[in-house]
């Protein structure tokens, strides 16, 4: 007993000193990364695979300390995005981002699949391989439309809609597939079961969350404990979370339910300033311990490259396209479709599902961590350019 | 690999179920307990108890995320506690405030091992219960004193200030403590080197920090991400604990250390947004682990109910005692000495590492808890009464 608590209070030393490497690292990496104008997660990313197995093999993803707090971190994520979804955007430009959503979710979904198939990867696989292609980073998109001050325009709705549209089919087809991929072989009535199961799950909490949460947290404002408002958002997180897996559904679906339930609440803000301030501790060891998973020598030969690089073909194709898809609408369609590009934080969330299930091997996972990377670094450029493009023929129109 | 992923899955869910349950019921009963003008951390703990393997089996402290997420909070908590602590308190009353805290460190040691090994704790064990008996718990007198309009007088400063000081002496002799019943038998010298290595790092790390860590965070400013400078505090606890760990001292000096050296940092501020934020998560979690330890079967039989009782008892009287050690000071000695006696959170730490290294058994982790219990239990009401009884005498002192 003496020797093995002597090791483990060394093995908590050796726990908070990862810890400590881990979130410096994440926090300088994710600052320059801001410097060039991209998102943090891809320094935080970067800090994951050379901290990670790979290279210095400080961080091990596999240990269970690490792995809570990294689905700690995902459900605080979701639960985050959640909260920031405004449902009611979805009515606003509801027809043109329910096209876009749609068909930016079917043709990278039909694509991926084909082309992961076409290169000899098997059905569940290649099934997950087109899933990770569906995901749309409302984060990435979001920043750089503020940033090139086109948030509030036409097509800057319309993007945002179809983002937080494309999140929750995405979510719904990530917890189908990992379902389903545990079941192993599975026949059509069960992934109709499942789907059913994620799609209820949210309509269910939606309703009797609108019902049951709002006098709940009048009741929780006579608690008057330091911080208790966001501690009870949070335990509504953990606790929908939970009941989403006990319900047949995913995790992340209940976060996300969770989040959106919470949106129109007077005391969201108080919620917010609690969940990021959490986020800023959890959600980088998250992304680092996904880039951790990265085996750089399984990911760096052929056959994953190939299929690498045509999952960035088929996910930007796909995309763009889906911008093309509100045919009645008359606005810049190329800024829509290329804003629909990056996969960001929630693409790499269903690559680590799909490690974590089992479904991808290790070279898959790298080759879906390539598209993640690849359309995450390349939209902020390119869309800077387009919407430039845009300005200038603009002007050139005003001039005459 | 799938189906041990599936179960992992399932553990995950099953966690944030735990943790949730966990979360609301220690914010609801700490909030009873403070509408009973009692620390929130009794409440936390009962609901530890409740929760734990002796009554409903839910929360299993042992369990490896548990643990680390509870080692998280207490790393946290001292970190938060040393932040709080201003030693240049401990000059402006420090003659008295060092004497009050000598002897309440030497008294209730020397009479908590005689009680403990009189009746028949092997040596170990009982230096342990002694030293359990030197804590002081600052939260608990402070809020007290705050709470009866007295935490500015003269006797409010002396109390903080020797509390803050058998803060430091208690953890000294705690990483003594828990070093040396790690190597079990233990020479004279082995001991004088773990004192001095606890001494040593509070002494290095708060001359090495005053001169590098105020640069280090005013270069730190410059880094724009949200939350940088909260997150870069929490990696120097992080760290130092991990250094603490290393240079043969033990992780919460290396944690407290850290809160001393920020302590006069402009940046104080903002770092404690984040850890309080962060201590609303993780500090109910190592609490309500502390509670779950705790084994109802062998706390209440006769030898540790008579050994929790002596402890009591040793401990009210050497706190009290020590009330009346600066013969120089003619105010109220009587308030002082009984704000020393609630152990609180400090004691607790001291039970929960004296469980974990072996040092104590089920039976007397359970003693010292009912110390630690009916020390801070006692403490409030008593204090109100004897302020009362001093401002009643004022008053008649007044009218005469």
């Amino acid at each position: 007993v003496i020797a093995a608590a002597a090791e483990s209070g060394h093995g908590a030393a050796a726990l908070l000193g990862t810890l400590a490497a881990v979130l410096v690292a994440c926090k300088l990496a994710g600052e320059v990364a801001q410097r060039f104008k991209l998102p943090a997660v891809l320094g935080e990313l970067v800090v994951g695979v050379v901290l990670g197995g790979s290279l210095l093999g400080l961080l091990d993803p596999g240990q269970p300390a690490i792995a809570a707090l990294a689905e700690i971190g995902v459900v605080l994520l979701l639960f985050a995005i959640g909260l920031h979804t405004d449902i009611r955007l979805l009515r606003a430009v509801g027809g043109a981002a329910t096209a876009v959503a749609l068909t930016g979710v079917a043709i990278p979904f039909a694509l991926g699949y084909w082309v992961a198939s076409l290169l000899g990867v098997p059905p569940i696989p290649a099934i997950v391989c087109g899933a990770a292609l569906t995901a749309t980073s409302v984060g990435v998109s979001a920043r750089v439309l503020s940033d090139l001050g086109r948030l509030g325009s036409t097509e800057g709705r319309i993007v945002l809609g179809a983002a937080v549209l494309d999140d929750i089919v995405g979510l719904i087809i990530l917890a189908v597939v990992t379902r389903s991929v545990g079941g192993q072989a599975v026949s059509a009535a069960q992934i109709a079961g499942i789907t059913a199961a994620a799609i209820g799950f949210v309509i269910v909490a939606l309703f009797a969350g609108a019902r049951t949460i709002p006098p709940t947290f009048r009741l929780a404002e006579r608690v008057k404990a330091d911080g208790a408002i966001g501690v009870f958002g949070v335990v509504l997180a953990f606790g929908l979370a939970w009941l989403a897996d006990s319900a047949g559904s995913a995790i992340i679906i209940g976060a996300f339910a969770a989040g959106l339930v919470l949106h129109p609440l007077p005391q969201r803000n108080e919620i917010e300033r609690t969940v990021t301030t959490l986020a800023y501790f959890f959600v980088p060891i998250f992304f680092a311990s996904v880039g951790a998973a990265v085996d750089l020598g399984a990911m760096l030969s052929p056959t994953p490259l190939l299929i690498g690089g045509g999952l960035i073909v088929v996910g930007v194709v796909g995309k763009v396209a889906a911008g093309y898809a509100p045919w009645w609408f008359h606005g810049n369609k190329l800024l829509v479709g290329v804003a629909m590009v990056p996969r960001g934080e929630v693409g790499l969330i269903f690559a680590q599902m799909g490690l974590a299930s089992g479904a991808l091997t290790p070279a898959l996972y790298g080759a879906v961590m390539l598209m993640v990377l690849a359309t995450t670094l390349v939209t902020p450029p390119v869309l800077a350019v387009v919407a430039e493009r845009e300005r200038a023929a603009e002007e050139k129109a005003k001039e005459k």
